[in-house]
């Protein structure tokens, strides 16, 4: 099967929070890659990626990362692949630095930001972004959202 | 032309930030809806719209709102079409307040949250979403930004 | 006896936050119900409790969510009842999201909001609320605030 | 007709963010009082203003101030008639300060904060709390929040 | 000897704070007494300790309070007895709310505010006022500051 | 007339926030001189004016300064003269870098800090230290301070 | 004259903040060339830029960006070459978000960051790396920071 | 072997951060020499330090302090060798404060401002200030920034 969703990250200690990506894209059988593209680090990796992104048949890249965080705008510099970025929550600013590096994005290059931390959402969007031109993924989704609300209690419950 | 793109926003305040996704949308050719649709004000025209919002065919929504900014994240409770968020500029917190509203969503409904004020480029992210399944809407996007870059001089200009 | 304050939350997680606005009522001999009502994943639950509110009988609704934190203001657009929002505490932001969205409500909604995990006192709120036309829920709520005084010591204690 | 609903503020200067109150009062048929009562200046019509309010049969405070807002709070403290806190905007730091000063408040004595500014939604909280035990201000109420909403135009317009 | 100085603070919580301000006052040998003083649950206590506070000899008054935190404020505004503030640290805003609370004072009552948590300095500034007319406290304080400088080791030492 | 007051200031660009101080202490006949003293540009001459302060009889120094504002805290290191702290509002932060800068001073090394931009009220706070030793500065204060509240009106005018 | 410094910016609209960094080094005689260099629109300028920034002589090179300000950064990944970045000022977040985004910089890429806006002080940082192997240059440097110190007058000067 | 990196700390407290520079330039076989000077307490020291480092050969000072942290500024003020500040983490504000006090320098005295807590890229950064002029440190970098690259791997690991 196709990969068509790429999940790419700074650095293997956003692992742990990208992988709610990767498991939200296993909950709704979307084949992915994961990947450790680092802008400053490996920047020849970040500019190979996105060269080759659209032609390789990616539909989304999610990508990950904290501080100056600058994988998803660059990213989105390099390719027309929409970009869901993730803010990783950082140990000085809470993110708040990863989130403004990742949102502010100038005229041109849009990032599709999620919450700081919010992996499992990036997974979700590139799930709706498959879906506009895949009925069988949303399907899927539709199923996973009604099973979402249909777990919520009606009241609260003491431990 | 089928619309596939719609613009809402919380009122028509809002409309000078928002118009600029529907300057883009125009200069890629793509067609469009502009509509007000406030969470608060008319929850059920916001209800309507997220129900048909799939079953039209639309495959992105551009919402735009300020403040305790609940258009977007409700839209995108009612519907799996990708949502877009601009945070509108407030007077007094300057949009922080628009941008944590949008962009802080929980597991299961993201918002594909822009920059404050990101209108253009919440056009540009919707035919990004266009792009992965329409070829013509990718030709003319990859002209666009193509265009963009070669508009830059090399030097800086004293007025 | 009629309920007339009604206790809702956007998850289960948020009750070891909201269960003091419950013992406060508790304290005070108001009867009250909890429930879930998530504005993003049981839209149609949050529809149908601001639809009831008044008819109900409910005199003050005590909301609390966190992050983009929806609930509060999406009530108070769906019912004249007051709403007593309480800005639940987050892990990346502490809560200033919550506060956000849901102190920054537009003309015409306004949101009685509360500290940042300020629950006890949203409990307070509705209580005040209801006695300004029940007299011995008055009379509770001043013996209740004499003995808050009265257990102030004089002077600091080392453990 | 009896006064339900004080309008208080820390300063001459607030007024102009203030009257918008009033100016919903107004419209509501609902009779007010505006006073100045400056927490620092004037501490002891303070200290009269919050012991008489209950006996005067005073159902609502609206209190307006600006940076470090003591006046909602120490107006709390002195009456368990519902007090409803306006952060006024103010240069430095737009009205954070006087957002935190009013909202922050410690267990026992809340204020129901509106957002910065948010002078006119201070004016609807009283109507909503007039509107549980006032069935008269309870529909002038609803009738209120229907023309809003009925105002709101489907498309935007260009000027 | 008599007591010149006063530390008060909002709650018995307060004190782990606070009292680095009493040890410092210990270690220069001047007479303070410790007090619990709220501005919300005794605001008469506040009232007849501030009224009081000139004629009984007071001459500086360190108060600590966190959060909506109005005890230095509201003693500002009853005494013109200089008032030390101590922002002390929040659960969710870190200080920054106590910080605003009381520092961002209007014209014509000022407090002399410290560091989040700065109350050792709190007493230091009260014992830099007593200096300023008690030659004693003014040597004692000149030997205190030599001993901070002197203490500091030349390079950093490993654990 | 002996000068007991100081009023430093980092550059000529704090002089129109800063001769608020000057006013203050003119309208309570207190002598002062105003001088400038960059921390940064001018080292030496804070160096001197910091170790001549006490000996020459100066009681209070008020010290103003924007951004990196370490002219405070560094003529804190260099006399035991109380000194009362201005941050200055700056373009980009508004004043919270001087206000940071200023307050958060080290154990050792208070700075009596005020509101951003709040010179009138550290021209009163070293009125209010003088007085504690100056009977004929209290009772200007006391009467400075009634004819403050007394000024106060009863309601809000419109313009 | 070889050409030692380097100043480049994301968009001709940082020009005025940036042309500061030109006039000090025209008045240390210092050499430069300006260009436009944008990390989104013209990454591949920007890699040639860096790849050969350190054969051509450069000694330092000074950045500016705004919002998502990612060129200071990923210059500093593609050569050691010292970046001085400066955070341009921007519309909704002040620079704050420009400051962020070059600053926090993850360990291996340092950015030598200044004052949001503080072009000038970049084209000194500059002329401080040329002078630690260019005695010319730091006799001229002397020169210029003795006549900022010689031209602070001893006290403010009404208008 | 000469020393040329001066790495300083305002405090005994601040080494656990700052000997990530010691050890970077270990790693770059950079000799240098670590001291305290605390801006406030040993003020003289500071004057010394900063009088004699170009003379004694120094080519970079590497300075860290937190909270209000006058340290690397008033280096910058005394010395024309580049200062490279480092933010060290506050227990309150997380570093904010010790950020801004040390990048918001005002014109003339730039302080080279790391991310907070990064003293490793101002170790780093020290070193490419000495490879301007040092064909062999130059080397020795491009070596370690090679590894850093080389270290990278292209898929993330659970643990």
């Amino acid at each position: 099967m196709r990969i068509e969703v790429g999940i790419i990250m700074g650095s293997q200690s956003d692992w742990p929070t990208m992988k709610a990506a990767a498991e939200i894209l296993d909950e709704l059988d979307i084949p992915y890659e994961a990947r450790i593209v680092s802008a400053h680090r490996t920047p020849d990796r970040l500019w190979d990626y996105g060269r080759t992104a659209a032609e390789r048949g990616l539909k989304a890249i999610v990508a990950g990362a904290g501080g100056a965080a600058h994988l998803p705008g660059m990213m989105a510099s390099k390719t027309r692949v929409p970009v869901v970025g993730v803010p990783v929550q950082t140990r000085a600013l809470s993110g708040v630095d990863s989130l403004y590096s990742i949102v502010q994005m100038p005229r041109g290059f849009p990032v599709a930001t999620m919450a700081i931390g919010g992996a499992a959402n990036a997974g979700l969007m590139a799930a709706q972004i498959l879906a506009t031109s895949d009925p069988a993924v949303a399907e899927r989704l539709d199923a996973w959202r009604a099973a979402l609300s249909a777990s919520i209690p009606e009241t609260p419950a003491d431990d």
